[in-house]
């Protein structure tokens, strides 16, 4: 948060095979998986609907209206990697439109997490590249001021490390420290394991009240049934 | 709004016939046809486009954070219900996901509406069961504190009595109190019966000044036409 | 701004050939072409995605929760036209609805953009007519006050006269003063010529640091690589 | 919620002592009195700071931008109430100012609750009129549509009845339905009674984890001392 | 709005005496002696309550984070004068703090109105330095972009030409253009003259529905009382 | 942000009398001594104006609706410290009152920093116990749901470490990382020393333009003086 005008080339990415795994349990799983931490504030959205992705964290800190660093965090990225942009401020601009996309793909970035604005939504979409943001904007910004690349940030309420795994689809933005990443596919997958039965049963109709036993703790805290 | 750890059983739903055939007319239709009240706040939005559905409200009042009360309410819908959901405090959380969905579709619920957050929007999306919301979160829930269920509530600025009709669409959700569901159906149908030779006139080139006689009330209120 | 109960009907439209040739570019590039300035506030959002327009506007002045002098606009719709409508006090009913755009396309619109709501976003994007707009809401309006028609607006924070050009598209929208249309459209289309180059470049892999020629500013601002 | 173009005349006011009593307990307190429930959304805040009251409440319904109605509730008015006025739509123009608030004042009302907005804060303030609002603006209203007075309406989010207990002061509005109001007014002093005791306690150093025994509880659910 | 780099030195101001003399009716007053027109949107508060000013607006755009014209519009400062502060994209930065305030002061500046954020709340209330201004807030800007003095702006959504009339107190900010200033004075004035009457009358128990005789106009339009 | 659970009993604070200095020169001064960075989002207000202090972070992380870590950290509170608290999601109930401010009082506490809400609003006043909060409301928590204290915490968009300084007044709130305090406090102090010359330069009419040298740099932008 407080270091200006730095690029650190050397940051330790997760365990490639927990970071790509966690993808497929979504945001949500991973977010209940690590005890219901790590996601970032519901106003971050996809600009289209239905990609899911997960990979490792280059980190981006931008100056409002600002997107110098943009270009300097391109070089950073590494084949899987998920760019991580905080501004110092608020502010809804748009920092990142197809051109850089087109930069960050041919880096191998699997997508774009921005607590700022985003455009060419058009393009971006057809390109197939993914991006969550908090606005969608036009609004052109300038190369001025410097940031920092790869220092830990506050992104959308949510503190991210360089190399911690990020989660992102339709449900939202999740990060998992890179620590914490293989331990975390390990609970998402017992965690979904049972779900495919449970939801066999629900479907069947068989009640959450009694599939989870919940009837005695409810009756316990003073639920009544009136007519 | 008052009594907490309570759950109704019986309830007085509306007309099904007419409960049924409100949902043709769409959110809007029913609302204007109801002398424009009953509309909740338009930030509750639809999961996924094109949905449209009516039907009775079973209702469930939940306390922030805590989705306890779901899978109690999931016991008292029957077919053709609509679940209403108000929060005793203004919370984003995800308190309704697809295993809940699951359940609530067994019993024969045809949709959710929730004043808070949900999630698994994809899987919700491809199940076909429709939410409206006033956010998407991943955000985890607990199941600690009693709400009720089957007592009125405020739902998105709107108070919802169990058997009251809904319908939700695009345009968002309408309350139709139960005892005025079959004169509602009526003006609705009144309302849309000359809609079509209205649009054929104003696809024509008529303007909606001549067709509606607006002319002389503009002129008397004081409108001037400058070159 | 300040007069009310005025429909001006001979206003000065943008070059015709300039306002149809700057939709092509898409509000980003003609915000950037003007010098990064014309933009409505990021809030202003498409009812539908992927719908790119451009054209004249007409103007309305509306009282909130009045929805009259949209009939009384239609009128001075031609063909190539955008109706602008703004608001006298920050409101988010639906003033617009299928049979006004009924009305309108008949008349010759392209599209609305309204500081205000939008309705029937079902029927619309059948229809395909496109929408801008800050809410969608069922909420009616009543038809009894005053406002204008072809004035100056102030619509989502942007200055529009009428006969300005509008670009509309998933990134926003912006205004181009008639008198700047044409040169705007030149600059738009420089902007434009080299980007293919550009986009080759960056997809082969050439950094954005390289290729505009960043290292050596940012080193002078101060920039520091560590490992 | 759904009946317009209706006045009340007669409405069943809450016992006037426990009406009047309440107020000595403050909003806070007697939200917890009533199981946490009852709160108007905390965006309702006092134009000035300080004021306390308690009464009963008459209600009005108004349309956005529309003050007609206020005229009409002020004959309702008996010394001893509060005005609580909702809007069928949200809306944040200046209902209410200083000639209403002399009217207001001049037949025994102690204050407003809107939400919606208010002016002359600076003469409410010099009289002494306190008022509870979601907004402050000078944006004038028109007299044209009619609302009801005295029907139950929903008010910053909660059910408001005639006759209701409204207490109102810095930390917001509580709403108690008539017939709770000696249970609460009850409840509420038994909850102040022991607070002195308490507050003795917690400033000569003890610590609430053992005023309350709260270090077992805390460490049957896991609590972990690290140093 | 679309001129960026640009000073203009020599602009018309409005009536001296009714530029002063407008103060005395305050926000309110004067919004509705326009027509119910010129007022900014309500997010707009004083820093500090109580102060009422009026004078003629020098204008400044800034681009976000950046107050590097805010030194430049001090030259164009003179006696009687109110900066008015836009923004080209929405930022709460705090751009002006009680360095500009003693310089503005030395000019003769009454007060400023910012789309922006102010910072130095407490110096600039014990200066006496009236602020309008959409945030509070410590984060600092810097001084690399041009932007514009004295071009016509748009401000918290209201038009606002050089040398227009600012009257801003506890209510709001209400902008008077120039060649309406002398007869909103006159309209204020008649509008006040009346009002110590019918607050007596008022104050004395005459209820509004008969000091403006509504009683039947309502009763016309359906208005039904019941017991 | 990512134990639950933990209660850290051992932090390095930042150096006394760097804490305690740096309360002399305020949250903007110290966010411009550190380089432009530190600052909480300005949504975080003061419940009573006026108040200005420093101190050392002692961390809370609460779950929505539930202040049970509150009476845990307060045994963790020392003479100096100032209790800065953030939420799992975002939650604006009344997460602290009077008693609980008795008990941080009584344990040496100076301030309350929470991303949520306070009641008691008027107690605190009294009591001189300064807060800031993203809210005011009575609504109640519960007890149920263990956090941490002393961890690091995201508050308000800024990363907390426990033992760093905060500093918060009208402005705002501002974080100096523990090992930054001294080098801040210097910067600070150097800041000011030649404000006082400053102020009085600019108090006698020099322009910013001249004694910051502007003319030539604004020139060089390309700013364009007309009449």
């Amino acid at each position: 948060m407080f270091e200006l005008g730095v690029v650190k080339r050397c940051i330790t990415r997760a365990d490639r095979l927990a970071a790509d795994g966690l993808g497929r349990f979504g945001a949500s799983t991973v977010h209940e998986a690590m005890g219901r931490v790590g996601l970032m504030k519901p106003y971050m959205r996809p600009i289209y609907g239905g990609a899911r992705i997960s990979g490792t964290a280059v980190t981006v800190l931008l100056q409002p209206g600002d997107n110098w660093m943009m270009h300097v965090v391109a070089e950073q990225i590494r084949e899987g990697d998920i760019v991580v942009a905080a501004v110092t401020a608020d502010c809804t601009d748009g920092y990142f439109g197809d051109l850089l996309a087109t930069s960050f793909m041919a880096r191998g970035a699997r997508g774009l997490v921005i607590d700022g604005g985003c455009r060419d939504v058009k393009d971006l979409t057809e390109m197939g590249f993914p991006v969550w943001s908090k606005a969608i904007s036009s609004k052109g910004t300038i190369k001025s001021t410097l940031g920092s690349v790869n220092i830990p940030v506050v992104c959308a309420g949510m503190w991210v490390t360089p190399g911690d795994v990020i989660v992102a689809d339709d449900d939202g933005v999740v990060v998992v420290p890179a620590a914490m990443a293989l331990a975390t596919a390990e609970a998402a997958a017992r965690r979904e394991a049972n779900e495919g039965e449970k939801r066999a049963r629900l479907a069947s109709g068989v009640l959450g009240l009694d599939m989870y036993n919940m009837r005695e703790p409810l009756a316990k805290a003073g639920l009544k049934y009136i007519d």
